[in-house]
């Protein structure tokens, strides 16, 4: 029965729900996949890079109890992520640190060392995919590797992982939809009546807003996210400045609008829309978000409804699942 | 580049959308994924078995014009399924008769031919999940084939397809949805202000509803449908019976629920159901339809928008993308 060291960076709300679902299924992964994990590396701003092919305790790190690596590994941690790594003898690596829209990094270079080191790159972070798709795709398949990123778009639904086995032979034509949950909580806790400061501080509260709110209410997020989509769905050459991008601090609605232009490229589009009550997109409430694809052959959505923190644990979850039962 | 041989029984809506998009898509099948085809059988009632490994011309199919085996096919014409298969030296079997609800049949039995014969099996048809579906996977594990069905629910909408690889390590806790188009077409055409009769004549004229509508109005192509979904994707061992299926013919609304109950097995339920107007069952237009899974990690639903007849020819399509790419 294999087993795998699993190593992760950036130890935030969503690096702790991997772990805590790590955990909870344990067994199922054991009897329904074979599979067996064990934790040997971790690293934060605060503790640095710690390592132990030994394994350290999940429940210990879970519960902010000092995780000291034992014997050797000890003597002198790590100094970077590649030493990190090599120590920790990591077959994947989870990437959760926090989204730098401007240049991806350091994420992009842990994702590298990663794949140069022989790891599974799987990555909760969208900075990445912006910034430096094309180059990790090229070393995830020289280093016989998975580069995978599912948890960037919708959590764990499976917006990437289904193209092109689930709807092979098809042709997006455009997509829409509502991508960012800490603004759709935000904008629902104000039609209960509460101000932008409460609302936000509930979306803290919730583990779904990030301390620094803003690149969820000025639209980043969700321009990001769009250009990841199109990056690796429809095979352009966006860049983050190519989306039309308006900020929404004072308005009801967020909607991502994204149309293929008639011409070549494709036209990137995040604003607020007012919307008919009838459009499924009008009736999310909570964290939900939705993404309608128009294919050649017909329009399909997808909605995540009300999801907590513990989905986007998911996505990482699978893609560990994906990368190692290919 | 390999080239695959294609049978089609049944030569309705479905299989006249298969033809078509197989047509268009022929280049595209061949630069994306090195495929070719050649369409070597097809059977009706009207024309019997006909099968030709030189290939029948598809446009002549399409057109109605007769098609006539080439040289020593043409001698004496295949007598049953299995002569025909051999014939036509298929690789694959696309089996699009039409229902029988009570016994699966003669679906079942054309598929189990295909699998013995040493062909991929895909099916249109929802009878043989209900009625068969252990036995053709054991057949086409045993002939190291695929025995693959997307297109039985939501057409090429990839709601088998997406586990376990889309979603690994999820339990279903329940599903709920609107599965039947046609019940959602009349439902439409009756709010416009035409009556039951017309709403299903319109319905049969946009190629959605069947020559005979009742298996769609009283419930029968739903039940059907969710006890496929309760065997392949929750692995209970249900029956037709098992569903409580209310008729729908004076109704507004139609909702398909299953509830996993607390104790062993599943619930499962047919009904038309008042909704909400902020639910999202409750805004689908015209043929479209939608499907809710509640997972253990968070709640996700499809919709599929508009649908027309070519959408269920896509999924016999992707299938055969996956069968023999897979």
């Amino acid at each position: 029965m294999p087993s795998y060291n699993l190593a992760i960076v950036g130890m935030g709300n969503v690096a702790r729900a991997l772990l805590r679902l790590l955990i909870s299924k344990e067994t199922d992964l054991r009897r329904r996949y074979d599979i067996r994990w064990r934790l040997t590396g971790i690293a934060t701003r605060r503790l640095g890079w710690v390592a132990d092919p030994d394994g350290l305790n999940p429940l210990a790190v879970l519960h902010g109890h000092p995780v000291t690596p034992h014997g050797a590994a000890a003597a002198s941690p790590p100094r970077n992520v590649r030493e990190w790594l090599e120590r920790a003898r990591a077959d994947v690596l989870f990437e959760a640190t926090s989204l730098n829209v401007e240049t991806g990094q350091p994420a992009t270079d842990h994702l590298k060392a990663a794949l140069e080191c022989g790891a599974h790159a799987i990555t909760a972070n969208k900075g990445p995919i912006v910034h430096a798709y094309h180059e990790l795709c090229a070393l995830a398949k020289e280093a016989k590797k998975q580069f995978l990123f599912e948890s960037t778009v919708m959590d764990g639904v499976p917006v990437f992982s289904l193209f092109p086995f689930g709807l092979p032979a098809t042709d997006i034509r455009g997509f829409t939809g509502v991508l960012n949950s800490t603004t759709n909580v935000v904008l629902t806790e104000i039609e209960k009546g509460r101000s932008l400061d409460e609302a936000v501080k509930r979306a803290q509260a919730m583990g779904i807003a990030e301390t620094d709110p803003t690149a969820d209410l000025d639209g980043w997020d969700s321009a990001v996210k769009i250009v990841a989509l199109a990056i690796v769905l429809m095979g352009v050459d966006v860049k983050l400045e190519n989306v039309q991008r308006t900020g929404i601090r004072e308005l009801s609605e967020e909607k991502v609008r994204s149309v293929r232009s008639s011409g070549t490229g494709v036209d990137l589009r995040v604003s607020p829309e007012l919307l008919l009550t009838t459009d499924p997109l009008a009736n999310l409430e909570g964290s939900s978000s939705a993404l309608r694809f128009d294919l050649d052959v017909f329009g399909l959505s997808f909605v995540e409804h009300n999801p907590g923190v513990e989905a986007t644990g998911y996505g990482l979850l699978a893609d560990f699942l994906r990368a190692v039962q290919p």
